[in-house]
C-alpha cells in the first residue's frame, strides 16, 4: 500500500510514528511543510522536516514534542552573550549540528530535498520525507500593534509572541511561484490514499495545499482528514488563532468543510464531537472515535482508523 | 607608549596577557596570524585571533591554551553521526558560536577586520586586535605520503597529522596578493616598538610578514623578538617541523638570523641559550633570561625585558 501524508511538525510526526506501526509494510511518503522555515544566524531551519525526522528516527525530545533529547544549550547561549539577536527561538547544540550541514549542503547548491534526504540516512525514519518544495516559501503573518501594521515571520508570532497578538492575516510569501519538489507529485498519484495528520490546518496542511499542483493532485485521490480540533480547542498549539485568522470557526465540522468534500473524502473526529458524526457533513464520510495521540498505540489506533475509514470511501 | 605585537595562537596571546599587565598603560595593537584560518562546516573558524580573544578576555582554556573553558562537543559529536567531514578539528559548542556570528557577518559583507571588532566588544580583550589582512591567506604544506606530492591545508598537517609528515614546503596561499587590514600599517608606523612574541616564526609572524608592505613598515620601527626556542627545541608546538621545511634550525640563534638584522633590533634568549647572547648576533642586541611563560607573572617579566630590551637599542 502506497501512503502520502502531508505533515506539519508534532501532530503529524507523533501520526507518523502511529502510521508506521500501524502499517509498517505500508510506502510511506511525508510531504513536509517548509512555510514554517527560517534563517538563524544565517543557518537554515526547517523545524516541521526536523520534528519529523527526529521523531520518527528516535532522537526527539518527549516532553517538549520537539528539538533533540538530551540536549544542550551552550552555542545559543554564547550567541546571547554576543548580543545576537533573536533569542526567542530555542535552539539546541545537538540542534545546531543539523542546520550546519544543512545550511552546508544548500550553499554548495544541493536543493532542501537531497538535503532531507542526507540528513534521513542518519536517522532512518522509515518514511520517504520529503520538502513541499525546495523554492523558499515563508508565512508571514500581519500583525498590528505599538509599530503599527505590519507582516512578521510566521516562527516570530508563533514563538515570540505566543499568538497574542491577533493575526489579520497568515500567507505563505513565495507559494505562489513554488514547484512542488521533485517526487511530491509523483508520489501524490501514486498513492492509494492520502491522510491529513491533525497538523495545523492554516499554516501546515494549508501552507503544503497552497504550493500550485499540490491540491489538486491530492485531491484526485481518497483522502482522509483527522481533526486536529477536539470540542472546540486545538489539541495542542495555537491552531485557534490561524483558524480565526483566515475566518473558520475552531470547531472540528468547521475544519472539515473548510478543506470542503472537494479535498476530503473521509473526517475523523473525536467523541466530544460525535455529533459531527451524526450530523454529517455535506460530502465527507465522518467517523467519531478517541483522537488523543497519548502514546504510539493510541497514535497506531488513529492511523488505523484512518486508513479502515479511506477504504470504506474509496 | 604605543605597541604593536605581531602574534600567533598560544604562544602570542600567553605573551600579550603578560605584556598588558606590565604595560597596563600601554596601547596595544595586536596584528593577528590569519593564516590558519580554514572553512570548517561552512563556517570560517579563526584560531589565532581566537585564542588571542579568548586568552585576553577570561574565556580561554587554560590547560589546553586554546578553545573555550566550560566547553562541551554536542554539534561536534551530532557532526560525526552526519559523517561529515573533517572529524579531527576540535570546536566545542561555546566556539561554535562564535564562528557562526563571524560567518553570519562575513556573509552579510563586514570585513574580517570589522568582525574581529565586533567579537572582541564582548570579549574586552584589552588591546586592539586586527587580522593582519581582511583577504582570504591560507597557510598549506606541501607533503609527500602514500597519496603522492600534494598541498594541504596547514591544519589537516598540523592537527591531523600532528606535523609527523615531513613539510616540503609551506606556503602562504593568496598572500602574495593580500592587502594589509585597514589600520595594520597605520598602527606600524605610530608604534614605538614592534613585538614578536614567541610564536611560530615561520606560520605564524612569517605569514604576517609575508603580506605585502607589513614586513617593510615593521622593519623601520624598533623591533624586539622573543625567541620560541629554548635549547634547541620549540617551547611548544612543533614549530622545529616548520622551521626544517624552510631550511632554518632549531635554535635560538637561527631563528634570530631567519629573521635577521633587517627586521630585528633585539632579541631575547633564554638562558639556556646564553651562549647566543654571549657570542652575539650580528646586528642584533641579545639577551639572556628565563623565557618559560609558567604564568601570568612570569609572561609580565618575559615582557618587561623585551620594552626594556627595545628601549636600550631604540
Amino acid at each position: 500500500m502506497r501512503i502520502v501524508v502531508l505533515a506539519g511538525g508534532i501532530g503529524g510526526a507523533r501520526f507518523l510514528r502511529g502510521l508506521r506501526k500501524t502499517a509498517p509494510d505500508a510506502e510511506i511518503t511525508v510531504i513536509g511543510n517548509t512555510g514554517d522555515d527560517i534563517f538563524l544566524f544565517g543557518l537554515k531551519v526547517c523545524p516541521d522536516l526536523d520534528t519529523v525526522m527526529y521523531t520518527l528516527g528516535g532522537g526527539i525530545n518527549e516532553e517538549q514534542g520537539w528539538g533533540r533529547a538530551d540536549e544542550t544549550f551552550h552555542v545559543k547561549e554564547e550567541l546571547a552573550a554576543y548580543e545576537v539577536e533573536p533569542t526567542w527561538f530555542g535552539l539546541g547544540d545537538r540542534d545546531f549540528a543539523t542546520h550546519i550541514v544543512r545550511t552546508q549542503m544548500l550553499d554548495a547548491g544541493y536543493p532542501l530535498s537531497a538535503v532531507t534526504e542526507a540528513l534521513c540516512h542518519r536517522w532512518r525514519p522509515g518514511v520517504r520525507l520529503i520538502p513541499m518544495t525546495d523554492d523558499r516559501v515563508e508565512t508571514h503573518v500581519v500583525i498590528s500593534d505599538e509599530q503599527g501594521r505590519r507582516a512578521i515571520h510566521f516562527q516570530e508570532w508563533w514563538v515570540r509572541l505566543r499568538a497574542s497578538v491577533p493575526a489579520e492575516a497568515i500567507t505563505p510569501i513565495g507559494a505562489d511561484e513554488a514547484k512542488p519538489a521533485p517526487g511530491v507529485l509523483d508520489a501524490i498519484e501514486r498513492a492509494d490514499v492520502v491522510l491529513l495528520p491533525p497538523s495545523n490546518p492554516v499554516v501546515s496542511v494549508g501552507t503544503i495545499l497552497a504550493v500550485p499542483g499540490i491540491r489538486e493532485a491530492v485531491a484526485a485521490r481518497t483522502v482522509v482528514g483527522v481533526s486536529p480540533i477536539i470540542g472546540g480547542a486545538p489539541v495542542r498549539g495555537m491552531a485557534d488563532a490561524c483558524l480565526t485568522a483566515i475566518g473558520v470557526e475552531t470547531t472540528a465540522r468547521a475544519v472539515a468543510e473548510h478543506y470542503g468534500p472537494g479535498l476530503l473524502d473521509g473526517w475523523l473526529v473525536d467523541d466530544a464531537d460525535a455529533a459531527v458524526a451524526e450530523e454529517g457533513v455535506e460530502g465527507i464520510a465522518v467517523r467519531a472515535r478517541p483522537l488523543l495521540m497519548t502514546d504510539v498505540d493510541a497514535a497506531a489506533g488513529i492511523a488505523r482508523a484512518a486508513l479502515d475509514l479511506a477504504e470504506e470511501v474509496r
